[in-house]
């Protein structure tokens, strides 16, 4: 196959940029010298993916002045006392407002980065190279940072675009199963909310994005990142629209913070909730039974779990309620009326909800 | 004298927002409803102004959910560990979206609850009810906020925008003479910049506002917002003009670093720092003796020191090599052409920096 590089634009006004997606991207210097304004560059991962492509990235970048910055892997490490380490060097090292910062790794490294960015010297540039499914197709597009709160996640942050996105797929070779299906999770999620053309290619080919088939892959990230890039234009501080893409994060938040960060991978507790927002649409009578059936499969099919763990009713409800979804006490869930159907509404029978929790319990 | 009350508009597009200026403000339920958006509000203050103003405002705030922060009082306490307890609160009482943050204080109270409201849940509303001169004319106008960091001041934050701000200037009977005249640093500095006709008002009047005679308090403070908002309102995110409101930081934060936080006022380091910068556009031969000598003259009647301590050249250099305004290397200052007549310039000769240094140091 010949070298692949596609190129989308988010439009943002002022704040638009590009996100690229192909293969070894991470050694395409010319793309990363585009969107670097000055010789100061820190890049930021972690201990899993630094010992894979850091020191790809850094020759890549020769040239600049760039210095390094690894945090330890995980979930429960997105906080800002671990925050703080990336602002302890880029003062060390006299970063001024000229430098850029480069995420390399996962929606956790993205989001640290991103709001390390957004604060520091109140804003500098960077650019986002997400090396997970999940954050390529998700975390990397639509500027939302931050940390996590022990009472809840992503509470403290910024929204904040990047100057561009470089997704390089080849990333992917070396990414764990687990971490593979957490990512789809949200694939197949861009497809019931917004586009059954596309839900249906990816029941055809969930067998070949599980096998790693770089054309399949490219299409995919491809077509999440295009109705993503839609949903943030139209709508970039969630003040509607852009809420559509929390499907399936209500149930999902409260099934990470009921077990503990990290024990479920978010995309994980994202296909189970999508399994229960769909079951909800399902109980009030908006989604036929066929199509219940067919989101389960594909979610499924993709190595997800369709049920959450085993939490009371009662428990996941106060879960629910600490959620950045709630406006003035009234929860507002994201439901379908249909495939490619999504909305948002706080018109719901409460009992529904309570339903479709104890339909798990029994 | 009747009760009196100004109201200014900041113009910032779709953030735009009002300045209310007068006396008992902080009792007027009127002004802070139109600007609380949900039921949910959070007063941030700190031990020095709460005993004195908690109460008033909570009063006045019947009806709401009101929620309290009182945090430590001192520079020293800017800091991100600090800033954490504001967050605590927020999630501890489930505040969500809609909630809105008072900053009740000076500077340093209005800096982090501006920063917790830019950050929490990715932004919340918030209202500046600054009680000190200094907050009032600098500060809470241009929504800068912030926290420092052990290496540098406010080297983390974010230019957020507050809903209104509330200027009681019933609050500086209660201020220490030593902080009224750190505000009046800023006041001065705005006439230096901008205006000559209002340099040659608080030449007349400042014995007057010494003495807080409330209708030359209330001008002032007006005069400063007008001038503030202006350059804010045409430069929002400091791309260009708005760096002129730094005449005198440079040197000043120098002076606040070498000394620790919090031994020379802010405003008593911009005093000097102005003197210093007056000296330098002298030495360039930019600025007249006799303007010079009103400069320092306006700002000894002010209380304010008009020289830095001592600190070596060699030091004072290395200290301002890590603010915020060096551009990739180059040191960019302020300097002056006259009175009301500043520019931003990186084209002097270093010897004349290093000559103004040596100046104080014989």
């Amino acid at each position: 196959m010949s070298r692949l590089i596609i190129s989308l634009d988010v439009d943002l006004g002022e704040r638009s940029y590009p996100i690229y997606i192909g293969q070894d991207l991470l050694k395409d210097a010319d793309i990363f010298r585009r969107h670097i304004a000055s010789s100061q560059v820190l890049v930021v991962s972690n201990e899993t993916v630094a010992p894979l492509y850091m020191q790809t990235l850094v020759d890549t970048l020769q040239g600049f002045t760039v210095e390094q910055v690894v945090l330890p892997d995980g979930e429960k490490y997105k906080t800002l006392d671990i925050l703080k380490r990336i602002f302890d060097r880029l003062l060390e090292k006299r970063f001024d407002r000229g430098c850029t910062l480069i995420a390399l790794g996962g929606g956790v490294i993205g989001d640290m980065t991103g709001f390390a960015a957004a604060c520091y010297q109140r804003g500098v540039n960077f650019i986002q190279a997400p090396t997970t499914l999940l954050s390529q197709v998700d975390s990397s597009v639509g500027g939302k940072t931050g940390v996590n709160h022990p009472l809840g996640k992503n509470m403290i942050g910024a929204f904040y675009q990047p100057r561009a996105v470089v997704i390089d797929i080849s990333t992917l070779d070396t990414l764990p199963a687990r971490e593979l299906s957490a990512g789809l999770a949200e694939v197949i999620k861009h497809g019931i909310i917004k586009d059954a053309d596309y839900f249906a290619w990816l029941e055809d080919n969930m067998k070949y994005l599980r096998a790693l088939d770089a054309e399949a892959l490219a299409h995919a990230v491809e077509g999440s990142c295009i109705i993503k890039s839609r949903v943030v234009s139209a709508d970039e501080r969630e003040a509607g629209q852009r809420a559509l893409l929390n499907f399936g994060h209500t149930f999902g938040h409260a099934i990470e913070t009921g077990m503990g960060y990290g024990n479920w991978l978010h995309g994980e507790a994202v296909g189970a909730g999508m399994c229960m927002a769909a079951r909800m649409s399902h109980l009030l009578g908006w989604l036929t039974p066929d199509e219940e059936a067919r989101i389960l499969a594909l979610i499924e099919a993709a190595g997800l779990p369709t049920a959450p763990p085993d939490l009371p009713p009662s428990r996941f409800l106060e879960l629910m309620s600490v959620d950045k979804k709630v406006m003035a006490g009234q929860l507002r869930l994201v439901l379908l009326k249909g495939i490619g159907k999504a909305l948002i509404s706080d018109d719901f029978p409460m009992e529904v909800l309570r339903q479709t929790l104890e339909s798990y319990s029994a």
